[in-house]
Formats: C-alpha cells, structure tokens, sequence
C-alpha cells in the first residue's frame, strides 16, 4: 500500500508522519518512508544538482530533473517494495509538483504536467493521500523562521495558487482532506482510521 | 535559423555537419554548433550522471535526464542565439529521442514523448532537418569498429525501428531525406542549395 501526505508548508505533514511512524512500528508492520527528491544513488545525485542550483536553472529543467529523481526512486525502491507487500510513505509526491509547479509557479500546462507524472511515477498512484488542508496565512504563523522566510520570499499569491491546486486534487477519490487546523492527536487519529478501513 | 540533423549511427552527420561548418565560416556568416547532452554547466553536469550510468539506471530516468539537459541548453543558449538571428546547427535534436528512445527502445508511449519532447525544447522546433537516410545493414559497413560494438549490441532490430521511425517523421514538412549512400560532396551541394532557398 501506497501512502502520501501533500499540503503547504507549515501544514503538520512531518509530526503526523512521525505519528505514524511510530503507530506501525508499535504494530510490527513492515513500512518505509521516502522524501523527494533523493531515495536511490542516482536520485541523490540529482538532488545534488538541484540544491546546488544556481539563478541560471530554468524552471523546465528543474520540473525535468526532479521528475528523473523521481523516476528512479519508484523504479528502484517503490515498486519492489509494494510488490512485496509492504507499505510505503512519501512525504509529498506527485501531486505537489501539481500544486506547485503546475498551480503555484506554472512551469507549464497542467496537462503536460500530467503526462509528465505518469511517466515520473512509472504510473503508480497512491491508495491513499492524506491532504492536511490549512489557510496559507494560517500555516505562515506555525512554520519555523526558515520555512517563513522561503514563503515570504515566493509571496501570499504563490501560496493561494498552490492552495487551489490542492482544492482542485482533493475532488480525487484517493484524497482525504484533513483539517489541519485540529490538534496533531485528532488528526493522527483520523489517519489510522481511515486506514484501517482500507486495511481491513 | 535552427537545423538539425538526424540519421542512424554511420549515416554520415559528423561529416556533413564539417562541411557545413566550413561552408558557413568561408561566407563569413555566424552560427554555432551543438551536441547533446551538453553545451551549458548544467547539461554537461547532467551529462556526467548519464555517461556515468550505471545498469541501475531506468529507462524512463534516462529520458527525463536528457530532456533536462536539453532544456537547459535550449533556454540557456539555443533561444537566445536564435533571438540575435544567429544560426544554430544541431548533431541531433528531439527527433532522435522520439526516434530512439519512442520507436527504438519503446521506453515511453510516443504521445507521451512529444509531450516531453515539447517541453524540452520550450516548444522551438528547427526550421530544417537534415534526414540522412540509410539503411542499417548499410550504416554498419561504414562505422568505425566502436560504434559497430556498439550497434551490434543494440541489435539489428532495435536499428530497423529506430529506422522507420526516422521514416514516420520524414513526413513532417520541416524533414529533407536525403540519401545518404551518395557520396559525402553530392549531398553537401544538396544541403547547400536547399539552405539557400531557405536564406534567400
């Protein structure tokens, strides 16, 4: 079983995958967690070349770039591990390069996007993707100053695009929109729930 | 003006890309050359991960890590080139991945390809393709032992789809098929007279 968190920074996505974490290891299932970019040997080397990236990256490139990261880690890790049975975590996957890039920064059309995640994910789409749904605003007064400074440097409109992006995914079936205004408890809660139900 | 080149391995691209070379140096006419992947820092540092290429490496990682290489260097050095009016030569160009990579290999649907592809290259397309068209088993008898090694090993079969998907495209108006058994001055007097149609 394939597992994702999406939502805007700030949002709680690392405390409920923590939560989590530590549920399924109290239950003794078998489970691993990854965050994009990075994951296999070659997607480290990609990553590399992403975060030394200088002014001179055009968004394209870059959009391309952690598409081949991606690529690799589901062909080389995701998929072996789902045909054996286990479950796998991600932090963040395709969807937000949908919200992100595609809403947010409009590095290209949205239906290019698409084709470009299908073949990214080697057409593997998540059972479930836990959508922690928070006001920009709102997240802007949890996040550490880092994360802060990162939001105000790309702007309050950026992060309204990408906010609408996510409105717009969470019409799919697989997407369970959470309020993530509630506390860490009830949302981990709500989690185990709804995947228990999937589980049984 | 943008041309490209295109043909099977051994069809004789390098050869007629020098003559060209000189052909424009003697008119005293500016243009550049360029070969992918590479031709900007970040396509070379690309480059490097695909030459040093492990068989960990997936297909479709492969083509991602092209494609951004590529748009690097058509964002970078390609469109601004072509917006001063200069002319940009290329030993090869997206129809080799859709040549290779879509009919070849089959690493991806090859609707899937031409998205890829136009995103790729910012959707610039040459003005001219230069097709230098030669049967496989004909290309072979030509090429020096290492690319022989090479295209053995590949297989001939891999060759006569690559083949007839260099003939697919040739139907688009922008392809000039030229056959490539002629001798190499025969089909520079060729690619002359139809540039100059062209520039004139």
């Amino acid at each position: 079983m394939l597992i994702s968190f999406e939502g805007i920074d700030g949002c709680g996505k690392s405390t409920q995958i923590k939560l989590l974490k530590a549920y399924f290891r109290d239950k003794g299932v078998k489970f691993s967690v990854f965050r994009e970019p990075g994951g296999t040997e070659i997607s480290e080397k990609i990553r590399n070349l992403l975060l030394h990236e200088t002014d001179d990256m055009d968004p394209t490139t870059e959009l391309l770039l952690f598409s081949a990261a991606r690529s690799q880690l589901v062909a080389e890790e995701i998929i072996p591990r789902l045909k054996k049975g286990e479950i796998v975590i991600l932090d963040r996957f395709y969807d937000s390069t949908t919200a992100y890039q595609g809403y947010g920064r409009k590095s290209a059309k949205l239906s290019h996007i698409e084709t470009l995640n299908k073949l990214a994910t080697h057409n593997t789409e998540p059972e479930i993707t836990f959508y922690l749904r928070i006001d920009p605003k709102e997240a802007a007064k949890r996040t550490q100053r880092g994360i802060k400074d990162r939001m105000e440097k790309a702007g309050e409109d950026f992060f309204r695009e990408v906010y609408s992006g996510y409105d717009m995914l969470s019409r799919l079936e697989r997407f369970e929109v959470i309020d993530a205004t509630k506390s860490p408890e009830e949302i981990h809660q709500k989690i185990i729930q709804r995947l228990n139900k999937v589980l049984n």
